[in-house]
């Protein structure tokens, strides 16, 4: 087999973080990462034109060439991943599914806790799957990690501070034996919530959607060249500010982005 | 004259805290408020979106009978108030022209420091309105305070934190006589904004837009009556959830919102 050629979709530069994790499990493979960064935040609107938005991009990252989508961005898997798989013709994988199964992989039927934004937590996309799983899920919404997080400030007191404000709140109500991080900007934050969680006193294991995502993408290229070739190449695309987009990008993808090309999809 | 009717304009929630200080000035109006909920935050588009979208959400306002229309937002003041004020036949009043007149008449010519969200600040309009009387301003993002706000963490910990590390960072550029809140978001957080001042040594006095606004259009209404009858009424319109504006909305007036109507302004 060629090199596989796998598109990374999301509403901004979170899903970096998926293709971060992506590069040493598949790295012979060309990366093409489109942020639809003009019209989000897709948590506030509604699902028929979150749909809309998405299918597009889904359309043109397989116009591209690609092999397999990643769907990077828990509001479009959420609310639109039927839309998505309907609407391309190659695999489709989402974010909440593999961090859900790997949860339940180590702690069958157990307790969970999910961090996620108040769009996610809304929409209660991890609950359900959570449920259809056996696990029992506490869901709790953190609407100040992403600004925190865009702002920089990865291992800031004040972050600490706020982490251990939400994680207290939850540990009240529930005593989750993993904490899964729904949102593609918290694995920035996975060190911090672990900390967090030992000082608080629970033994929770931290899993990231990231890493499981990036996982199960890696059972659809078994023959990929072995990680330490290092041969991944990427290019990406972003519907607004190329500038914004580098400087955010190489913070999520802890890597330089050298270019990144304007992508115009209509509003 | 009969009660005059104002219509209220921002893309979200921070527009009422103008609504809020306009109630005791123009006591006898009616309000419409609209928040165009579901198409923001307008920071990150490009200005011919945004002025599209103004220029739909005052034509509305002027369709229902409004006599003068308040751009409670400051990105739709800085991109857009002339094709605003092109598109409708009724006094239009920004909220920055407001706040830079009344920082120069207490500190003419002085130094101003300018508080505002990245899309502001990157826009430059408080400085062009600064420079332009003779004012020299320094301008401030702050990215974190809008989250927080809308956190509802008005007077907390995190938030003083963070704010003490914004004007730390601020004050080691500059120092002003006057710092100007240049987000609608932020008069809620003045009476901390100014504590955290006295903290660092500062004696600036805080000039709040939501003032300073409010005043501007009650010298269109001179024959209003007293603030003590309290006989203003308003109507709001959001274009996304209606619950999240009730919600969000009471903590912006400081009053209850009962009735909430929700409009659809187009994608």
């Amino acid at each position: 087999m060629s090199s596989p050629i796998i598109g990374v979709f999301d509403s901004g530069f979170g899903g970096l973080t998926v293709l971060r994790a992506l590069l040493p499990l598949v790295p012979g493979a060309h990366y093409i990462y489109l942020g639809d960064t003009a019209r989000l935040p897709y948590g506030s609107k509604s699902q028929t034109t979150i749909a809309r938005y998405a299918v597009e991009s889904a359309r043109f990252l397989e116009e591209r060439g690609s092999d397999l989508l990643v769907i990077a961005c828990n509001t479009a898997t959420a609310l639109a991943l039927p839309e998505i798989r309907a609407a391309v013709s190659v695999p489709v994988v989402g974010v909440i599914e593999p961090v859900v199964r790997a949860a339940n992989l180590q702690h069958p039927s157990a307790e969970v806790l999910v961090l996620a934004t108040t769009a996610t937590v809304q929409s209660h996309a991890y609950l359900q799957h959570c449920e259809a799983l056996g696990l029992r899920a506490t869901e709790k919404a953190c609407p100040l990690l992403v600004p925190l997080v865009e702002e920089g400030w990865i291992d800031h007191p004040v972050t600490r501070d706020v982490l251990r404000i939400y994680l207290e709140e939850a540990l009240a109500t529930c005593s989750p034996k993993a904490v899964l991080l729904g949102c593609t900007h918290y694995p920035l934050l996975a060190p911090l919530v672990e900390t967090t969680l030992r000082e608080l006193g629970s033994q929770a294991v931290v899993i990231d959607s990231a890493q499981a995502t990036a996982a199960e993408v890696e059972t659809h290229f078994p023959t990929s060249t072995p990680s330490s070739s290092d041969a991944a190449t990427f290019e990406c695309f972003a519907t607004d500010s190329v500038e914004k987009f580098q400087r955010l990008g190489s913070l999520f993808l802890q890597h330089s982005i050298d270019q990144v090309q304007h992508l115009d999809l209509g509003g």
